[in-house]
């Protein structure tokens, strides 16, 4: 089977086709400037492809709803031009095949499940830490929806003792990502992460806020694996620190072998690498 | 169909004949003492009503995982006698019939969107606040079991500023059952709940830590419907509250008209009082 693949991006629109082994045989980035733009090279990518059906993950917030007269939108994002875009209806006109359409997190904790770090799994989160903090999540094997779907990362956090950063999220101020994504670790100490890299007591306080929300989750969703990928964890320091702080904070509450001995299988970098996300709306449409 | 069904709680057990619609024709109450009095009294009610398949929501922490040679144990619980008793084996002696198995609050969710305040939804948080905080959850249809359960009653919230109490979990301090289960209100104010009817600073603070849960729970997993309960909630003023502080947390960042206009409809009372769990047990069978 051909499928078509989007994993629709702030910054690019990755498109690719695949197999329903989620075996990736293309792929272009295009560059997200205005709907009109990105959207006629994207159709131009698989206007000849013959693609049998196509799978799209989105940034959002995006409207999941099948029954409601928006579906398919990217709805109320501050990016200029994109908000309240039918992004689905727009493919529509131009492939008369099948689409899958979820969030691009939800798409790569599939993508994840399916042929990744969570392979055979009914239940994963995954989450981006990066531009801003996004987490999909696969329980009991569905993609959680909703009411709308997860925004867990803009979930509240304690503050680090010795942080005054006032925190940059335009709703929340102080919450996950208004402390812990890109921008906040680079308005905090005037440098971007990773010219930061020999700097521990970076990494020691953005493992804090990282594992609080972890420690959440577990709680909350009880995920059986989490996987944690995005431009900041390219920081591969932040692995142990967070795993470390994350038990640090059950406290051995959470009676599973995973939690008690087997963290650094618990929570791991994306199998897929940076191909969760494609092989995610891959897998929207088997 | 005759159906038994069992809300098994700390305090004590409660037993009841139903049908496949959630109608409770009788029911008792039996002490939790030691699993060999008060399952010799379960037995008893049970032995002669003909029941053809029986339901069990339990209080925790339980096993849910079938392929477990512990599962339908209470697994890990500081109650007295009740660590690693294996509830549904020993009711499986004396009944031959099929048995549903989940936690007190999973049940009480199903309860609530079955026959509750989350008639037809496929996704509802059903909360109790009392002498522990629990929360079940169903997400896209299904119980939210995952690698355990959920244990979103010990999630780490901020504290109130003006609040001095330690905490009182003995696992985490001042996570949210630490600060706002029904002793934590009586250690910091030295008197029971209903007797503090009369002093506003108690409800507010209580409503802070309550909406920040509620907050982080919706924006984790996004559910259709938030319904609350427990011996804490008879303090009927903490609703609204509640909803005011969970708009201010939010503020206006999920953008649905149930969170944006209708919050008086989304955070509710459960709808089948003090039913829900037994109702929630007959449904696990259903």
């Amino acid at each position: 089977m051909i499928i078509g693949a989007i994993e629709a991006g702030g910054t690019k629109f990755v498109c690719g086709i695949g197999n329903e082994d989620g075996v990736i045989s293309e792929r272009v980035s295009i560059p997200t400037t205005t709907p009109e733009k990105t959207m006629t090279e994207v159709v131009a990518f698989f206007e000849d492809k013959g693609i049998e059906a196509l799978g799209i993950g989105s940034f959002g917030p995006v409207e999941l709803d099948q029954s409601s007269s928006t579906y398919g939108f990217i709805t109320s994002t501050p990016k200029p031009h994109w908000a309240q875009f039918d992004l689905v209806g727009e493919l529509k006109k131009h492939f008369d095949v099948p689409v899958g359409f979820d969030t691009d997190v939800n798409a790569a904790a599939l993508g994840e499940s399916l042929w990744g770090a969570a392979k055979g799994l009914d239940s994963c989160l995954y989450m981006t830490v990066g531009t801003g903090i996004g987490v999909g999540a696969l329980a009991e094997g569905k993609l959680v929806h909703g009411l709308t779907h997860p925004e867990m990362g803009h979930i509240m956090v304690r503050r680090h003792k010795d942080d005054t950063f006032a925190g940059r999220c335009p709703f929340h101020g102080d919450c996950l990502e208004g402390m812990a994504a890109g921008p906040a670790i680079q308005d905090r100490w005037g440098k971007k992460g990773h010219e930061l890299e020999g700097s521990p007591e970076v990494w020691e306080m953005e493992a804090h806020y990282l594992a609080q929300a972890i420690a959440n989750y577990v709680l909350i969703l009880s995920p059986k694996k989490v996987i944690v990928g995005g431009g900041v964890m390219k920081q591969k320091q932040l692995y142990p620190l967070v795993r470390e702080k994350v038990k640090e904070i059950l406290n051995g509450y959470v009676q599973h072998e995973q939690i008690l001995e087997r963290m650094d299988e618990y929570i791991v970098a994306p199998g897929l690498g940076d191909n969760a996300g494609l092989a995610g709306a891959i897998g929207l449409v088997r």
